[in-house]
C-alpha cells in the first residue's frame, strides 16, 4: 500500500523508545551508543532499513541498501536514556511525518537484540556457546529479554513456515488458513517477510478483530542474514532478531506449540528437514508436536513431491509425524487445535512450561552454526549408512546452503567468485534432490525476481 | 471466506448476553421476551438473520430468508436475565459450534435496538415523534443506550458511504483509503454492508494494527428496511439499528465528524444530497463539515457526472461544501484530518460536545420519514423555485425512493404491483438525472446480480 | 484530619462532571441546570453541603447548614455538558484549591440522583409509584442508574449496619471487623456517615490494600432526609440517594448478600426490625440471608438487651434468623463468608441474578414511606393479635418515627412544636421498649452531643 | 489486627509466584531451588520469616526466631517454574488458610532479592563492587531487577525516615502526613517496619482510597540485617532488599525524589548524617533536594536538639538543605509538593531520568559497607579538621554501629563480648553526641521493649 510513493523519498527523525528500553543504565546507554556506532554499525543499519522498508515486496538484500544508501541510524545517549536519530531514513515508514508505531517498536526491537546478542550472548561471558545447553539458555536469555514469552498463556502459538515467493492463489491460501486459526483465538508466529510469513498475519488479524482477541501476538522471528531478504510486516508486534539461523530455528521450535509448513522453496525444505530431524529423535519419540503441511489445491502436487522424497529419505517412519491436508483451512485449523490440547496435556504432565518447550531434544548437530563454504557443502554427509536424525541434519544443512546462495549477501558472494556448491550423497536419495531442486525452479519458489541461475550442483 | 461451507448448514444455540443487556429488571426481561414472540417477532427475525449471514455478499434481502426458511430467534426469560435462543441458524457464524463473538454482539445489539425502538421510543410516550427536536432526541437516546458515544474522543469519527454494488478497483480502493485513514488513528463508520461499507473497515483494520490502535471503532449504523440487503459485517464493533432511514441518516451527520463518499449508485447519491441539503441550509453556513468525493482513477468520470448534476440542481454554491479527489488515498485521509482540525475548533468555540453535532440544524423536510408510494413519489418538488435545501431534500426522497424500489422487501412489492415509480420536475434536472439514473444502471450500481429492471420512470 | 482547617474557610470552584453525566442531552443538561434553581434546589445545596463536609463528625443536621449559611450550588448548562459552581464551599474538601476526587465523584451522585429521583422516578410518569412492583422497580431503576450493580459479580457485598454514635471501643471494633472482611475479599456497603459507618469500611481499606483487592467497592446508601446527619465519608466510592427511608432499606437488602448489625441506637433498632419483619414473612422462609449482630466484649450487655427484646417481641422464631457474636471479628467474618456461599448457592439454583436480590418478598407495609406526625405515631399497632411480620413492620415505624425526632429536621420541628411522640401497644411490650429506649439514653447511642431530651413517650 | 491468633499458630502452604519470578530458565530455577538448602538457606529463612511475622510490633530479632524455631522455607524445582513451601510458617500470614496475597508478594521478592544479590550481583563476575560507579550499578540493577523502576512517572516519590520506635502522638503524626501527601498523589518509600514506617504508608492509603489513586505505590527498601527487625508491613507493594546498609541508602536516595524525617533514634540519626554528608559535597550544591524534618507538637525540643548538634557538627551550611516543620501535616505535604516540583525542573533540564537520581554524586565513602566492629568504631575520625562531608561521613558510621549494637544480630554478638563499643573525637562534638544519644535514651528510642543498656561509650 505504500506504492503510491516516490521510490526513494526520505525522512530524518529523532524516535525516543516505547517499552523495553526504557529503563536503562548509564553503562548500558554508553554501550548501546557505542554499538551503533562501532562493531555492530553495519549490522544495526542493515536491519534498520529492513524494518523501514517493509512495505517492499523485494527479496533482493542489495535493492534497498542501494535505494538508500545514505540512510544512516544512530543511537544517541542522554542521562534519561537514548533516542534514535534516523538519516534519509525510508519515507513509507512514516505518515505525515510521523513514523508508524509498529516500525517503531520493530526498530527498538533491532537496537535491543543486536545490542543484546553482543553485549550480553556473545561477549558476556555468562553462557558457554560452544556446548548445547549453552546455546539453548542463549536462545531463552534472548527470547526473555524480548518479553515474548508469556507465563500466563495456553498453549496457541501456531508457527506458520513456509516461502516468501509464492503464487498468489498460495498467498490467498495462507490468508484463508490464517483467517481460521485466528478464529480459533490462536496467535501467529512466522520468520517474517512477504508471501507465507505474511498472508497468515493479515487473515489472523480479521479474524481476531471479528472474535474481539484484543491482545493478539504475531511475532516475527528473524536473523540478520535473512531480515534484508525479507523484511518485517509491521503488523508483527514482537519482533525478535536470533544471532544466526540454528538459534532461530530452536526459537521458533521452542516457542512455537505447533507448526504450519505452506509451500515453499528450499528454505521451507530446510524447515521441514530441521523439524523432523528433531522428531525422529528416539528421545523426542513421545513428544506431541502438531506438524501440518497444507497448501491450496493447485499445491497438491508440489506437497506429493516433497511427500514421496521424505519417505524416500527419511522412510516411512517420519510420514507418521506430519500431516498433509490440501484444499481445506478449516480442516488445517480444526487439526492443530486438537495437536494444541495434546501438547497442553502433555506439558501438564510433565510439569513442563507452556512458554518454552524445555522437553523436546535437539542434538547438537542440529545447534551449531553452519556456515555455508564450499568445502562445508561437499563435505555434508547424504547417505542412509547413519542414524536418521544425522541424516536430516546434513540435509538441512544442504538446502541451508542453498537459501544462502540464493538470497544471503554473503552466500552470493561465495558463489559468485567460486561457482555453484558441489553436493553429493546416496545417487537415490540425490536424484531425488536434484528433480525437487529442478522442480522449486520452474515453479519460481527460489527467487522473486528475475531468472533464476542455480547456486548447487550434484554430484553423483 | 465462508465458502467451504455448504449453502445451508445450520445450527442450534443458546447464547448469553455481553455488555449492555446484562443488567435488565424483571420487566424489561419480561418485555424483550414478549416482543421476541410478539409484535416485534418478524423485525428481530429478520434483523437477527442478516446478522448471521453476514459473511455473504448477497444484496437480496429474500435469497437468506430463502436459504433458511426455518431460522428462529427467541428471547428467553430468566430471573437472572435472558438468553437467546436461536435455532436453524445459519452455521457461517460459527466456528467448532462457536458462534464468533463479534456476531454474538452484533445479535445483542440486534436485539437491544429493536425492543428499545418499540418500547423506549415509538411507544414510551416520553418523546414526541411528531416534532424536529423530538426526531432528534430520539436519534440522541438510542446512540446513548447503544453506547456509541464516548465523551472523552476527539473528533475522528469518519462516515464512509459509497455503494454496496462496486467493481473490485472500487472496492480496492476503499480498503486503501480505509487503510491510510487508520494509519492516521481515525475510526470507521459505515452503514454495514459489503462494497464501500466494508473496504474502509477491513483497511483499517490492517493499518490499526499496524499503528498498535487498541481500541479502535468500526461504527455501523443501519435500518431494519435495509440490513437485510446490507448485512453487518462483524468487523464491525458497534452497531446500531435505526427505526428508518431519516433517524439512520440524521445518525451519520450527529455522530461523524467528516463523510468520505465513494462511489455507488441510488443510495450514495440520496446520501450526497441530503447532506449537500443540510449544508446548503442557512443555518449552517459556518459549520465546518468534511465532505470528500473520491474513487479510483476508473472512477474519475463517474464523480464528474455527479458534479455536474449536483451543479446543475443545486447550483455553484453547493461545490464549496464538498472535495472531489481522484485516486489519491493519501490525500483524501491528509484533506480528512485537516478538515477534522477545524471541526475540532469549532466545537471548542462553540462549547459543543464531541460526541454528538448539536449545532448541526436539521430541517424538519429532512427527518420526516419518507414512504415511497406512487403518490408520494409522483408528488415530488423537483422544480428550482424553491430554496435549494427543499429541493435537495426532494431529490433526496427521489432517490430514496429508487433505492426502495431496488433492494427493499416494501418497495420492491410495490413496483411488481404497480409498475415504476413516476416522477416529474424542472425539464433538464429530469433530462440530467435520467442520464445519470442510465449511467449507473449501465456501470451496474443499481444491483449486485442479474439484469436490472427501472423501478422508476421519468416524466417530462 | 481536617481538625488544622479554620472553622469556616470557604473555597469557591469550578467542577466538571466525571463518568455518569458525561453523556446528556441538552434536554437533560436543562432540566439538570433548572432543577439546581428551581424545585430542587434547597435539597441539592444540603445534600451538597453534606458531601462536602464529610469530614465533620456532627451529627446535628443544622450544625453545617449555620457554618456554611453562604454555600451555594448551581449546575450550569453547557452545550458540551455541565459545569458544577460552588460559592463558599467548605475548604476542608480541597486539597491545595483542587476537590479531593472522591468528593467530586460523590457530589455528582447527588446531582444525578436527585435528579433523576425528580424527573424520571417522581415525575417521569413510567412508574406506578402506589403498587409494591413500581416500588421495587423505582429502587431498581435508581440503583442500575447510580450503576452500582455489577452483572460480573460473585455475591460479596456486606451492609454494615449500627450507630453513627457509639464509643470509641465500639469504632475501633467494626474497623476490625471491616479488616477481616476485606481480608477475605468482601466489599462494604453502608449508610453513610461516622461511627459503625465508617469503621467498616476503613478497615477494609487497609485489608484489601494488603490483600491487592484493585477494586474494591465502598457503596454508601442514604436519603435526603438523613444525610446532613449522616455525611458520606469520601472512601464511599459509589454513592446513591433514595428517595425516601424505605427505598434506602429496600436497597439495602435487595442489593447487599448479608449484613452486620453493629452496637447502635434507634436507627439500628429500626433496621432491625425492618430485617426481621421481612424475614419472618411465610414467603421468606426458606430465603437465605447472614445477618449477625455483633460487637466489642463491652457491648456484650447490650446485644442482651437487644436479644431479649426481639425474643419477647417477635418470639423464639425470629431468633433463628439472626446470629450474635461477641468480640470476634475473625468469627464473624468467617460466619458471613459462610453465608454468602449459601446466598450463592440459592442464587443459581433459583437463577436469579447476583446484582439484585428478587427472590426476596417485601411487603408493601415495609415499602410505603412512613409520615412521623404525632398522629400516625400514635396510630401504631404495637399489640400481638397480628401476624408477627406486620408487629415487626410498625415496631420498625415506631422506631424510625423516634430518629426523625432524634435527628431529621423535619421530626425535629414536629417535636418542637407538639411535644414527644406517643406509643402505645401490648403492656408487657411497651415496658420492654421503654427500658430499652431509657439504655439507649444512658449509653448516649440517641445523640452525639448535649443531653438528650426524650422525643417519645410510652402511654400505658 | 493479629491479636486474636494465638502465639504460635503455625501453618504449611505450597505457594506459586506472582509476577517477577514466573520466567525463568532451568537453571535459574536450579539455582534457586540450590540457594534455598544452600548457603542463603539461612537468609533466606530469616527474612522470609520477618515478611511472614509482619503484624507483629516487636524489634527484636531473636524474638520471631524463637516463636517459630521450626520454621522453614524451601524453593522446589519444577520444569513449569519454581514452588515455595513453607513450613511451621506463622499463621497470622494467612486468612482462612490462604495466605495474604501481600505478603506473598513479598516473599517472593525476598526469594528474588536474596538469589539475585547473591547470584547476580555478589558472584555474577559483572559488576565491580570495589568501585563507586560499580556499586551505583549494583544499586541500579537490583532496583530493576525488582521493577519498582517506572519510566513515565513523574517525581512524586517520597522518602520517610524515622523510628521504628516511637509514641503514639509521633506515630499518629506520621499518619497524618502521609494522608496529606497522599492527599497530593504522593507515594510513599519507607525502611520498612513499625512506627515511622509503617504510619505514613496506612495514612497514604486512606488518601489515595479518597483520591481514587488506583495504583499508589509503597515502597519498602530493607537490607537483611535490619529486615527481622523491622517486618514489612504488606501495605508495602514493593519490597526490595539490598545487600547492605550502604546500599540500602543509596537506593533511597537514588529512588526517592524528596525526603521526609520523622522522629527516631540513632538510625534516624544515621540517616540525617548520610543524607546531609551528600548534600554538603561541593559536587551536589546545586542539586535540589526536599529535605524536611517534622514531628508533632511533642517532638519540638527534639527537633530543636537535632538542629543544635547538627549545627555545632556541621556547620551553618548544612541548615541551609534541610527545613524543620513543627505539628502541620499540611505544611510539610505543601513543602514537599513545592520541593518536587524543583525536582522535576531541574531532571528535565539536565535531561536525567525521573527513575533513577544519575546526577547525585555519591563519594566513595558513603558507599563503602561499614562493619561496626570495635577496632572499626574506635578508629572514626570524628574531628573537625577534614572536609564537611567526611566528618559527615564518620559520624553517619558512629550511628550505624550503635544501631548495629542496639538490634542487628552481629552486633549484639559483638557487644555481648567484648563490651560497648568506644568512640572519640573532637571533644564539643563528642559531648554533644552523648547528650543526644542519652537523651535517645529517655526518650525510649532506642528500642521498643525492656530497659536499654548502652552499647557504646564515649570516650574523651
Amino acid at each position: 500500500m505504500s506504492d503510491t510513493l516516490t521510490p526513494a523519498a526520505t525522512v530524518n527523525a529523532r524516535i525516543s523508545p516505547r517499552g523495553g528500553l526504557d529503563i536503562l543504565s548509564r553503562d548500558e546507554v554508553a554501550r548501546l551508543a557505542d554499538a551503533s556506532v562501532g562493531g555492530q554499525r553495519d549490522l544495526l543499519r542493515r536491519c534498520a532499513l529492513a524494518v523501514l522498508t517493509s512495505g517492499s515486496d523485494s527479496d533482493d538484500p542489495r535493492a534497498a541498501a542501494q535505494r538508500f544508501a545514505d540512510f544512516d541510524i544512530e543511537v544517541h545517549q542522554q542521562d534519561r536514556g537514548i533516542k534514535i536519530e534516523l538519516r534519509n531514513a525510508p519515507a513509507e515508514a512514516f505518515v505525515d511525518g510521523e513514523i508508524i508505531r509498529g516500525i517503531a517498536e520493530n526498530l527498538f526491537a533491532v537496537v535491543r537484540d543486536i545490542v543484546y546478542n553482543a553485549n550480553e550472548v556473545a561477549e558476556g561471558g555468562r553462557i558457554d556457546l560452544e556446548s548445547g545447553p549453552g546455546m539453548t539458555e542463549a536462545v531463552f536469555e534472548i527470547l526473555r529479554n524480548a518479553r515474548v514469552m508469556k507465563s500466563y498463556m495456553e498453549p496457541s502459538l501456531v508457527v506458520c513456515w513456509g516461502g516468501h515467493s509464492i503464487g498468489r492463489d498460495e498467498y490467498l491460501y495462507t490468508k484463508r488458513v490464517g483467517y481460521e486459526l485466528g478464529l480459533r483465538g490462536l496467535d501467529i508466529c512466522t520468520g517474517c517477510g512477504p508471501g507465507a510469513m505474511k498472508g497468515p498475519m493479515k487473515g489472523a488479524t480479521i479474524a481476531h478483530a471479528k472474535q474481539r482477541h484484543w491482545k493478539p501476538r504475531y511475532i516475527g522471528i528473524t536473523e540478520p542474514g535473512i531480515i534484508a531478504a525479507e523484511s518485517p510486516n509491521p503488523i508483527v508486534n514482537h519482533l525478535v532478531i536470533m544471532p544466526d539461523i540454528e538459534k532461530r530455528l530452536e526459537a521458533f521450535v521452542r516457542l512455537g506449540h505447533g507448526i504450519i509448513v505452506f509451500p515453499g522453496g528450499v528454505g521451507t525444505a530446510e524447515e521441514i528437514f530441521y523439524m523432523l530431524g528433531l522428531l525422529l529423535h528416539p528421545d523426542n519419540q513421545s513428544l506431541p508436536f502438531p506438524l501440518i503441511l497444507t497448501g491450496p489445491r493447485e499445491s497438491a502436487a508440489y506437497f506429493e513431491q516433497i511427500d514421496q522424497f521424505l519417505k524416500l529419505a527419511l522412510g516411512e517412519e517420519a510420514r507418521k509425524r506430519y500431516q498433509i491436508i490440501i484444499d481445506d483451512p478449516v480442516a488445517v485449523a480444526m487439526a492443530m487445535r486438537q495437536g494444541l490440547r495434546k501438547v497442553r496435556e502433555h506439558r501438564l504432565d510433565e510439569k513442563d512450561a507452556f512458554f518454552f518447550n524445555w522437553s523436546l531434544h535437539i542434538p547438537f548437530e542440529f545447534q551449531q552454526p553452519f556456515a555455508p563454504t564450499h568445502r562445508a557443502m561437499a563435505g555434508l554427509n547424504l547417505h542412509r549408512e547413519q542414524p536418521l536424525h544425522l541424516l536430516a541434519a546434513d540435509l538441512r544443512r544442504a538446502f541451508s546452503g542453498i537459501v544462502a546462495g540464493n538470497v544471503k549477501e554473503e552466500g552470493l558472494r561465495e558463489v559468485e567468485k567460486h561457482g555453484p556448491f558441489r553436493i553429493s550423497g546416496d545417487k537415490d536419495i540425490m536424484a531425488a534432490l536434484d528433480s525437487l531442486l529442478r522442480a522449486f525452479v520452474e515453479q519460481r519458489r527460489m527467487k522473486i525476481a528475475g531468472d533464476y541461475v542455480p547456486c548447487y550442483q550434484v554430484i553423483d
